[in-house]
């Protein structure tokens, strides 16, 4: 038999849907969270000989992430170290893994105490991977549709044999926005999570509203560099983003002008710009971002 | 050969995906909207020989669609009414048709004349039937997800030797409304559309928080009864909406209570729950609803 | 308060996955359905009063699901008969309904007896509408997507100013067929629903590729006939039929020449064709098919 | 201004959806692609300044691919390398980048020689990552799905306060196969994709046949094993596979037994292994894998 090793590997149960009620008075909360949560350490007998001395059930991580939320979940962030302190304390084979949330977000209709709508038009996520000693935390989300209707061009690319796409500097510029940042190892203790999100997030939304944009790279590495410098938190942030084209419609053969007012919204193919902004200084933590699909 | 008989047809262009740019000023405005045309008539010739001289090419009503784009759009429901005038009095041989939209909601970034982000939960639903000299008018939304924690339940019902579910006074309550109501036909002309879409979705949302829910069918019928008794204009209303059940986690075997606090939110099955609900007096319109989905 | 009337209406459990293994001996079958039941009757103080009394609990109609699958299943259509007989006659209230299913088709690898892949492209329909003594059924598929490389064109349509289409007499004709099917109401007792399938559809995907298409309009209606014409049990068949656009790409602008070779597969819009042919002389039974989607 | 630092990054054209028609004879072929090209190199200007002297435009790569494919396609991965290949010689700033295709697999109707059916349950895939002189090649499918009715347990695994599953010696194992392989560096000249492919798709299927399973890793492990035993030009492959758990449906309260025949299907959550199989003594290549979703 040709000898094969075994190298990367991990298990878990994947997108378990939690919802918890915070009901300690007539006003009530809630966090929706969809968890995902994966094991590294010695598997290497379960995958060789079927034996599962090691193999903490898909259903015991289950349970046990159902049972952690009986306490305030806190952050997703939060909520994921929980687990991961959990798995890799009470194992002595598991010397680490993932653990991924995403976050849907509610509302109160009106200012109703027990009444709620899903809002958020973005899904929030948060990754925390544990190696060892080393816990590197990836907060971001994806889903959030952003559109400029001018201010935005694509002027001055090389042309080659194949290349038949006008200049133009009025047009729209749409995406929906994909991102993930890392944060600074000693930076996580004690995080307001939630409330940098919410500020990250905004960092984003404003960035984009500004100025002329040459080029969609030149947007993604104006909101990175403002996401950057406005939270020291940060030493890394990633962006997938499509460039979502909305092509002027050709009316011409109607009798009819055009002044960049129709357009049709195309489904496929379309542009997708994927980069990383690191803080100058900062160590790069690539094992971390293995997995994530979308981002180079 | 077996004779066979040509009954209800239609055809036209799917999913055209228009986006409009009001940019009569700095401040910019913007409608997207997925239309689909299908015209219905004399189309016989093309079934049976493959004759299309009555056949306008579904590409001409894609163009039509985004040649009629260059006018002020108004609502999902003006813009379809428009095209349905425009083929039935082209084109001798199209006796009526079906007429549809969807539309995406979006919102400033801050107040930002040219920026937006696609912010409604909901995707909101207009569709135009026309039958020779009568129209109907189906507007709705589905998407929009609600949920009460508290101040429901579900007890009372027949137990047979296949019922195992226990009572419930204190239960979550969930749902995706997805609703189309049909106005009046002599209340269309120069109604607001869009205002009567705000107001009807908001009395939805409102009465959805309102008292205790002894049933998702007693909730639907006093956000039909809600709806009607608000809106002259609307003579019909249906929902179709799922029981998005939230099951209380059972922590018991780790020795953990859990009073309403945490809850697995499951995908399949769901309960499913859809009704019809007419003003009294007004004449029903069903063949204007035939091949609307998820709805009886 | 103004009065409304509750209509029609249905209420049930949705999407129950049941996987029923035959393992009477080692070489095991499996069938693989997910079920929709859903009922009709008196329910009307449930919506005026959220009295449940006469509300079969949608958890029930789960169980009963389940438990009726003990039995060998049979075709979808005979399992969805025995549930409508069950509901009607086991609660006195409940005086028809509407059972659904999707099934879902797969084969064994190699020829092991236990070992099974999912290999069906299409996915198998059956709807049971019960009303008082009155049983409908309406079989179907969809998702089976084909292609004819050539041997399709469309001239001969009328040109008004919206219209730009060059007519072509050789282009790609490409489609997802979604099909139902009625039976005849006294051609269903000891009927083999899973030959019967398997009859038409093969009979679909022949007739698609004879002959020459003037029209997508026409191969349907050579289909509708074929079918009808082989198939005595069946007195009407609809299509809901989108015309997958292959558009020749243009690669003249880098010196090439296209005859028919490169194509670009658009996704929206797309035609969209639905009709319904119905055996002559046979009676219609439209309210059957009320809530189907896609249907006209 | 906090200086960051522009890290990894490509960007190209998404999702180009090209058919090719071979039609030389009567006898036509088809090749269905979804195919993305995304460049590497030297792209600083564009994000710093805005400056899109290097950019080649997107709509360029996607008027290359359509091209290109005016050529014979040969293989997806064939296809893949001359696009590199043309990249990154055409372009003095561009060292590298990241193509992938997705191929649709299609079957003759009966044997006609120009009508086709969708029928491939799996998606094929390909990626071709060239970092200056060097090129990596991996392919691999998704969407197969696969079930075994018995020879499948699982016990022996450890116990905690949060362990609840009973142990089993008779289950349910089915999984969507997710793989891909890595091809030796000096194995891909002249190499047969297509038939490569098949016998590796072949060897995955025949193999989870085989013998008991103690766990997914360990029929994981196999799969790998006969892989990389049976064919030589594969140095590494991958395997992220869900245990779709199919739950034996409780009939107790109804009076009934189930021996092992009726199944609910769950959805979320399940489980889910991830590993990765290296040929010893062969080279690690991590950088080629990075952005490739739910690998670990």
């Amino acid at each position: 038999m040709t000898p094969i090793r075994l190298a990367a590997n991990q298990y878990g149960k994947a997108e378990n849907r939690v919802v918890r009620v915070t009901r300690d008075t007539d006003r009530h909360d809630l966090v929706d969270l969809n968890v995902t949560s994966q094991l590294r350490g010695d598997f290497d007998a379960a995958f060789l000989e079927g034996d599962n001395a090691h193999v903490v059930a898909t259903d015991t991580q289950k349970n046990t992430i159902f049972a952690f939320a009986r306490e305030p979940i806190g952050s997703p962030e939060e909520f994921l170290v929980s687990l991961a302190d959990h798995f890799t304390s009470e194992f002595a084979w598991v010397s680490g893994g993932r653990w991924a949330a995403e976050e849907y977000g509610w509302s109160r209709i009106g200012d109703h105490d027990h009444s709620f709508y899903r809002s958020a038009p973005e899904t929030r996520t948060a990754v925390v991977v544990r190696d060892g000693d080393a816990t590197t935390l990836i907060s971001g989300f994806h889903g959030l549709t952003v559109m400029k209707t001018t201010q935005s061009g694509f002027v001055g690319y090389p042309r080659d044999r194949y290349t038949t796409l006008p200049e133009t500097e009025d047009r729209i510029l749409a995406t929906d926005v994909s991102t993930r940042w890392r944060y600074a190892a000693d930076a996580v203790e004690g995080l307001d999570f939630d409330a940098t999100y919410d500020s990250i997030k905004a960092t984003i939304m404003e960035t984009f509203t500004k100025g002329y944009s040459k080029a969609l790279q030149q947007t993604l590495h104006d909101m990175a560099a403002a996401v950057i410098e406005a939270h020291d938190v940060v030493d890394e942030i990633k962006f997938s983003c499509p460039n979502k084209h909305h092509f002027l419609s050709d009316l011409s053969p109607f009798g009819l002008d055009n002044p960049g007012v129709v357009f049709y919204a195309a489904d496929r193919p379309y542009g997708l710009i994927e980069a990383t902004f690191q803080r100058e200084g900062t160590p790069t933590k690539d094992a971390a971002w293995v997995g994530i699909a979308g981002f180079c």
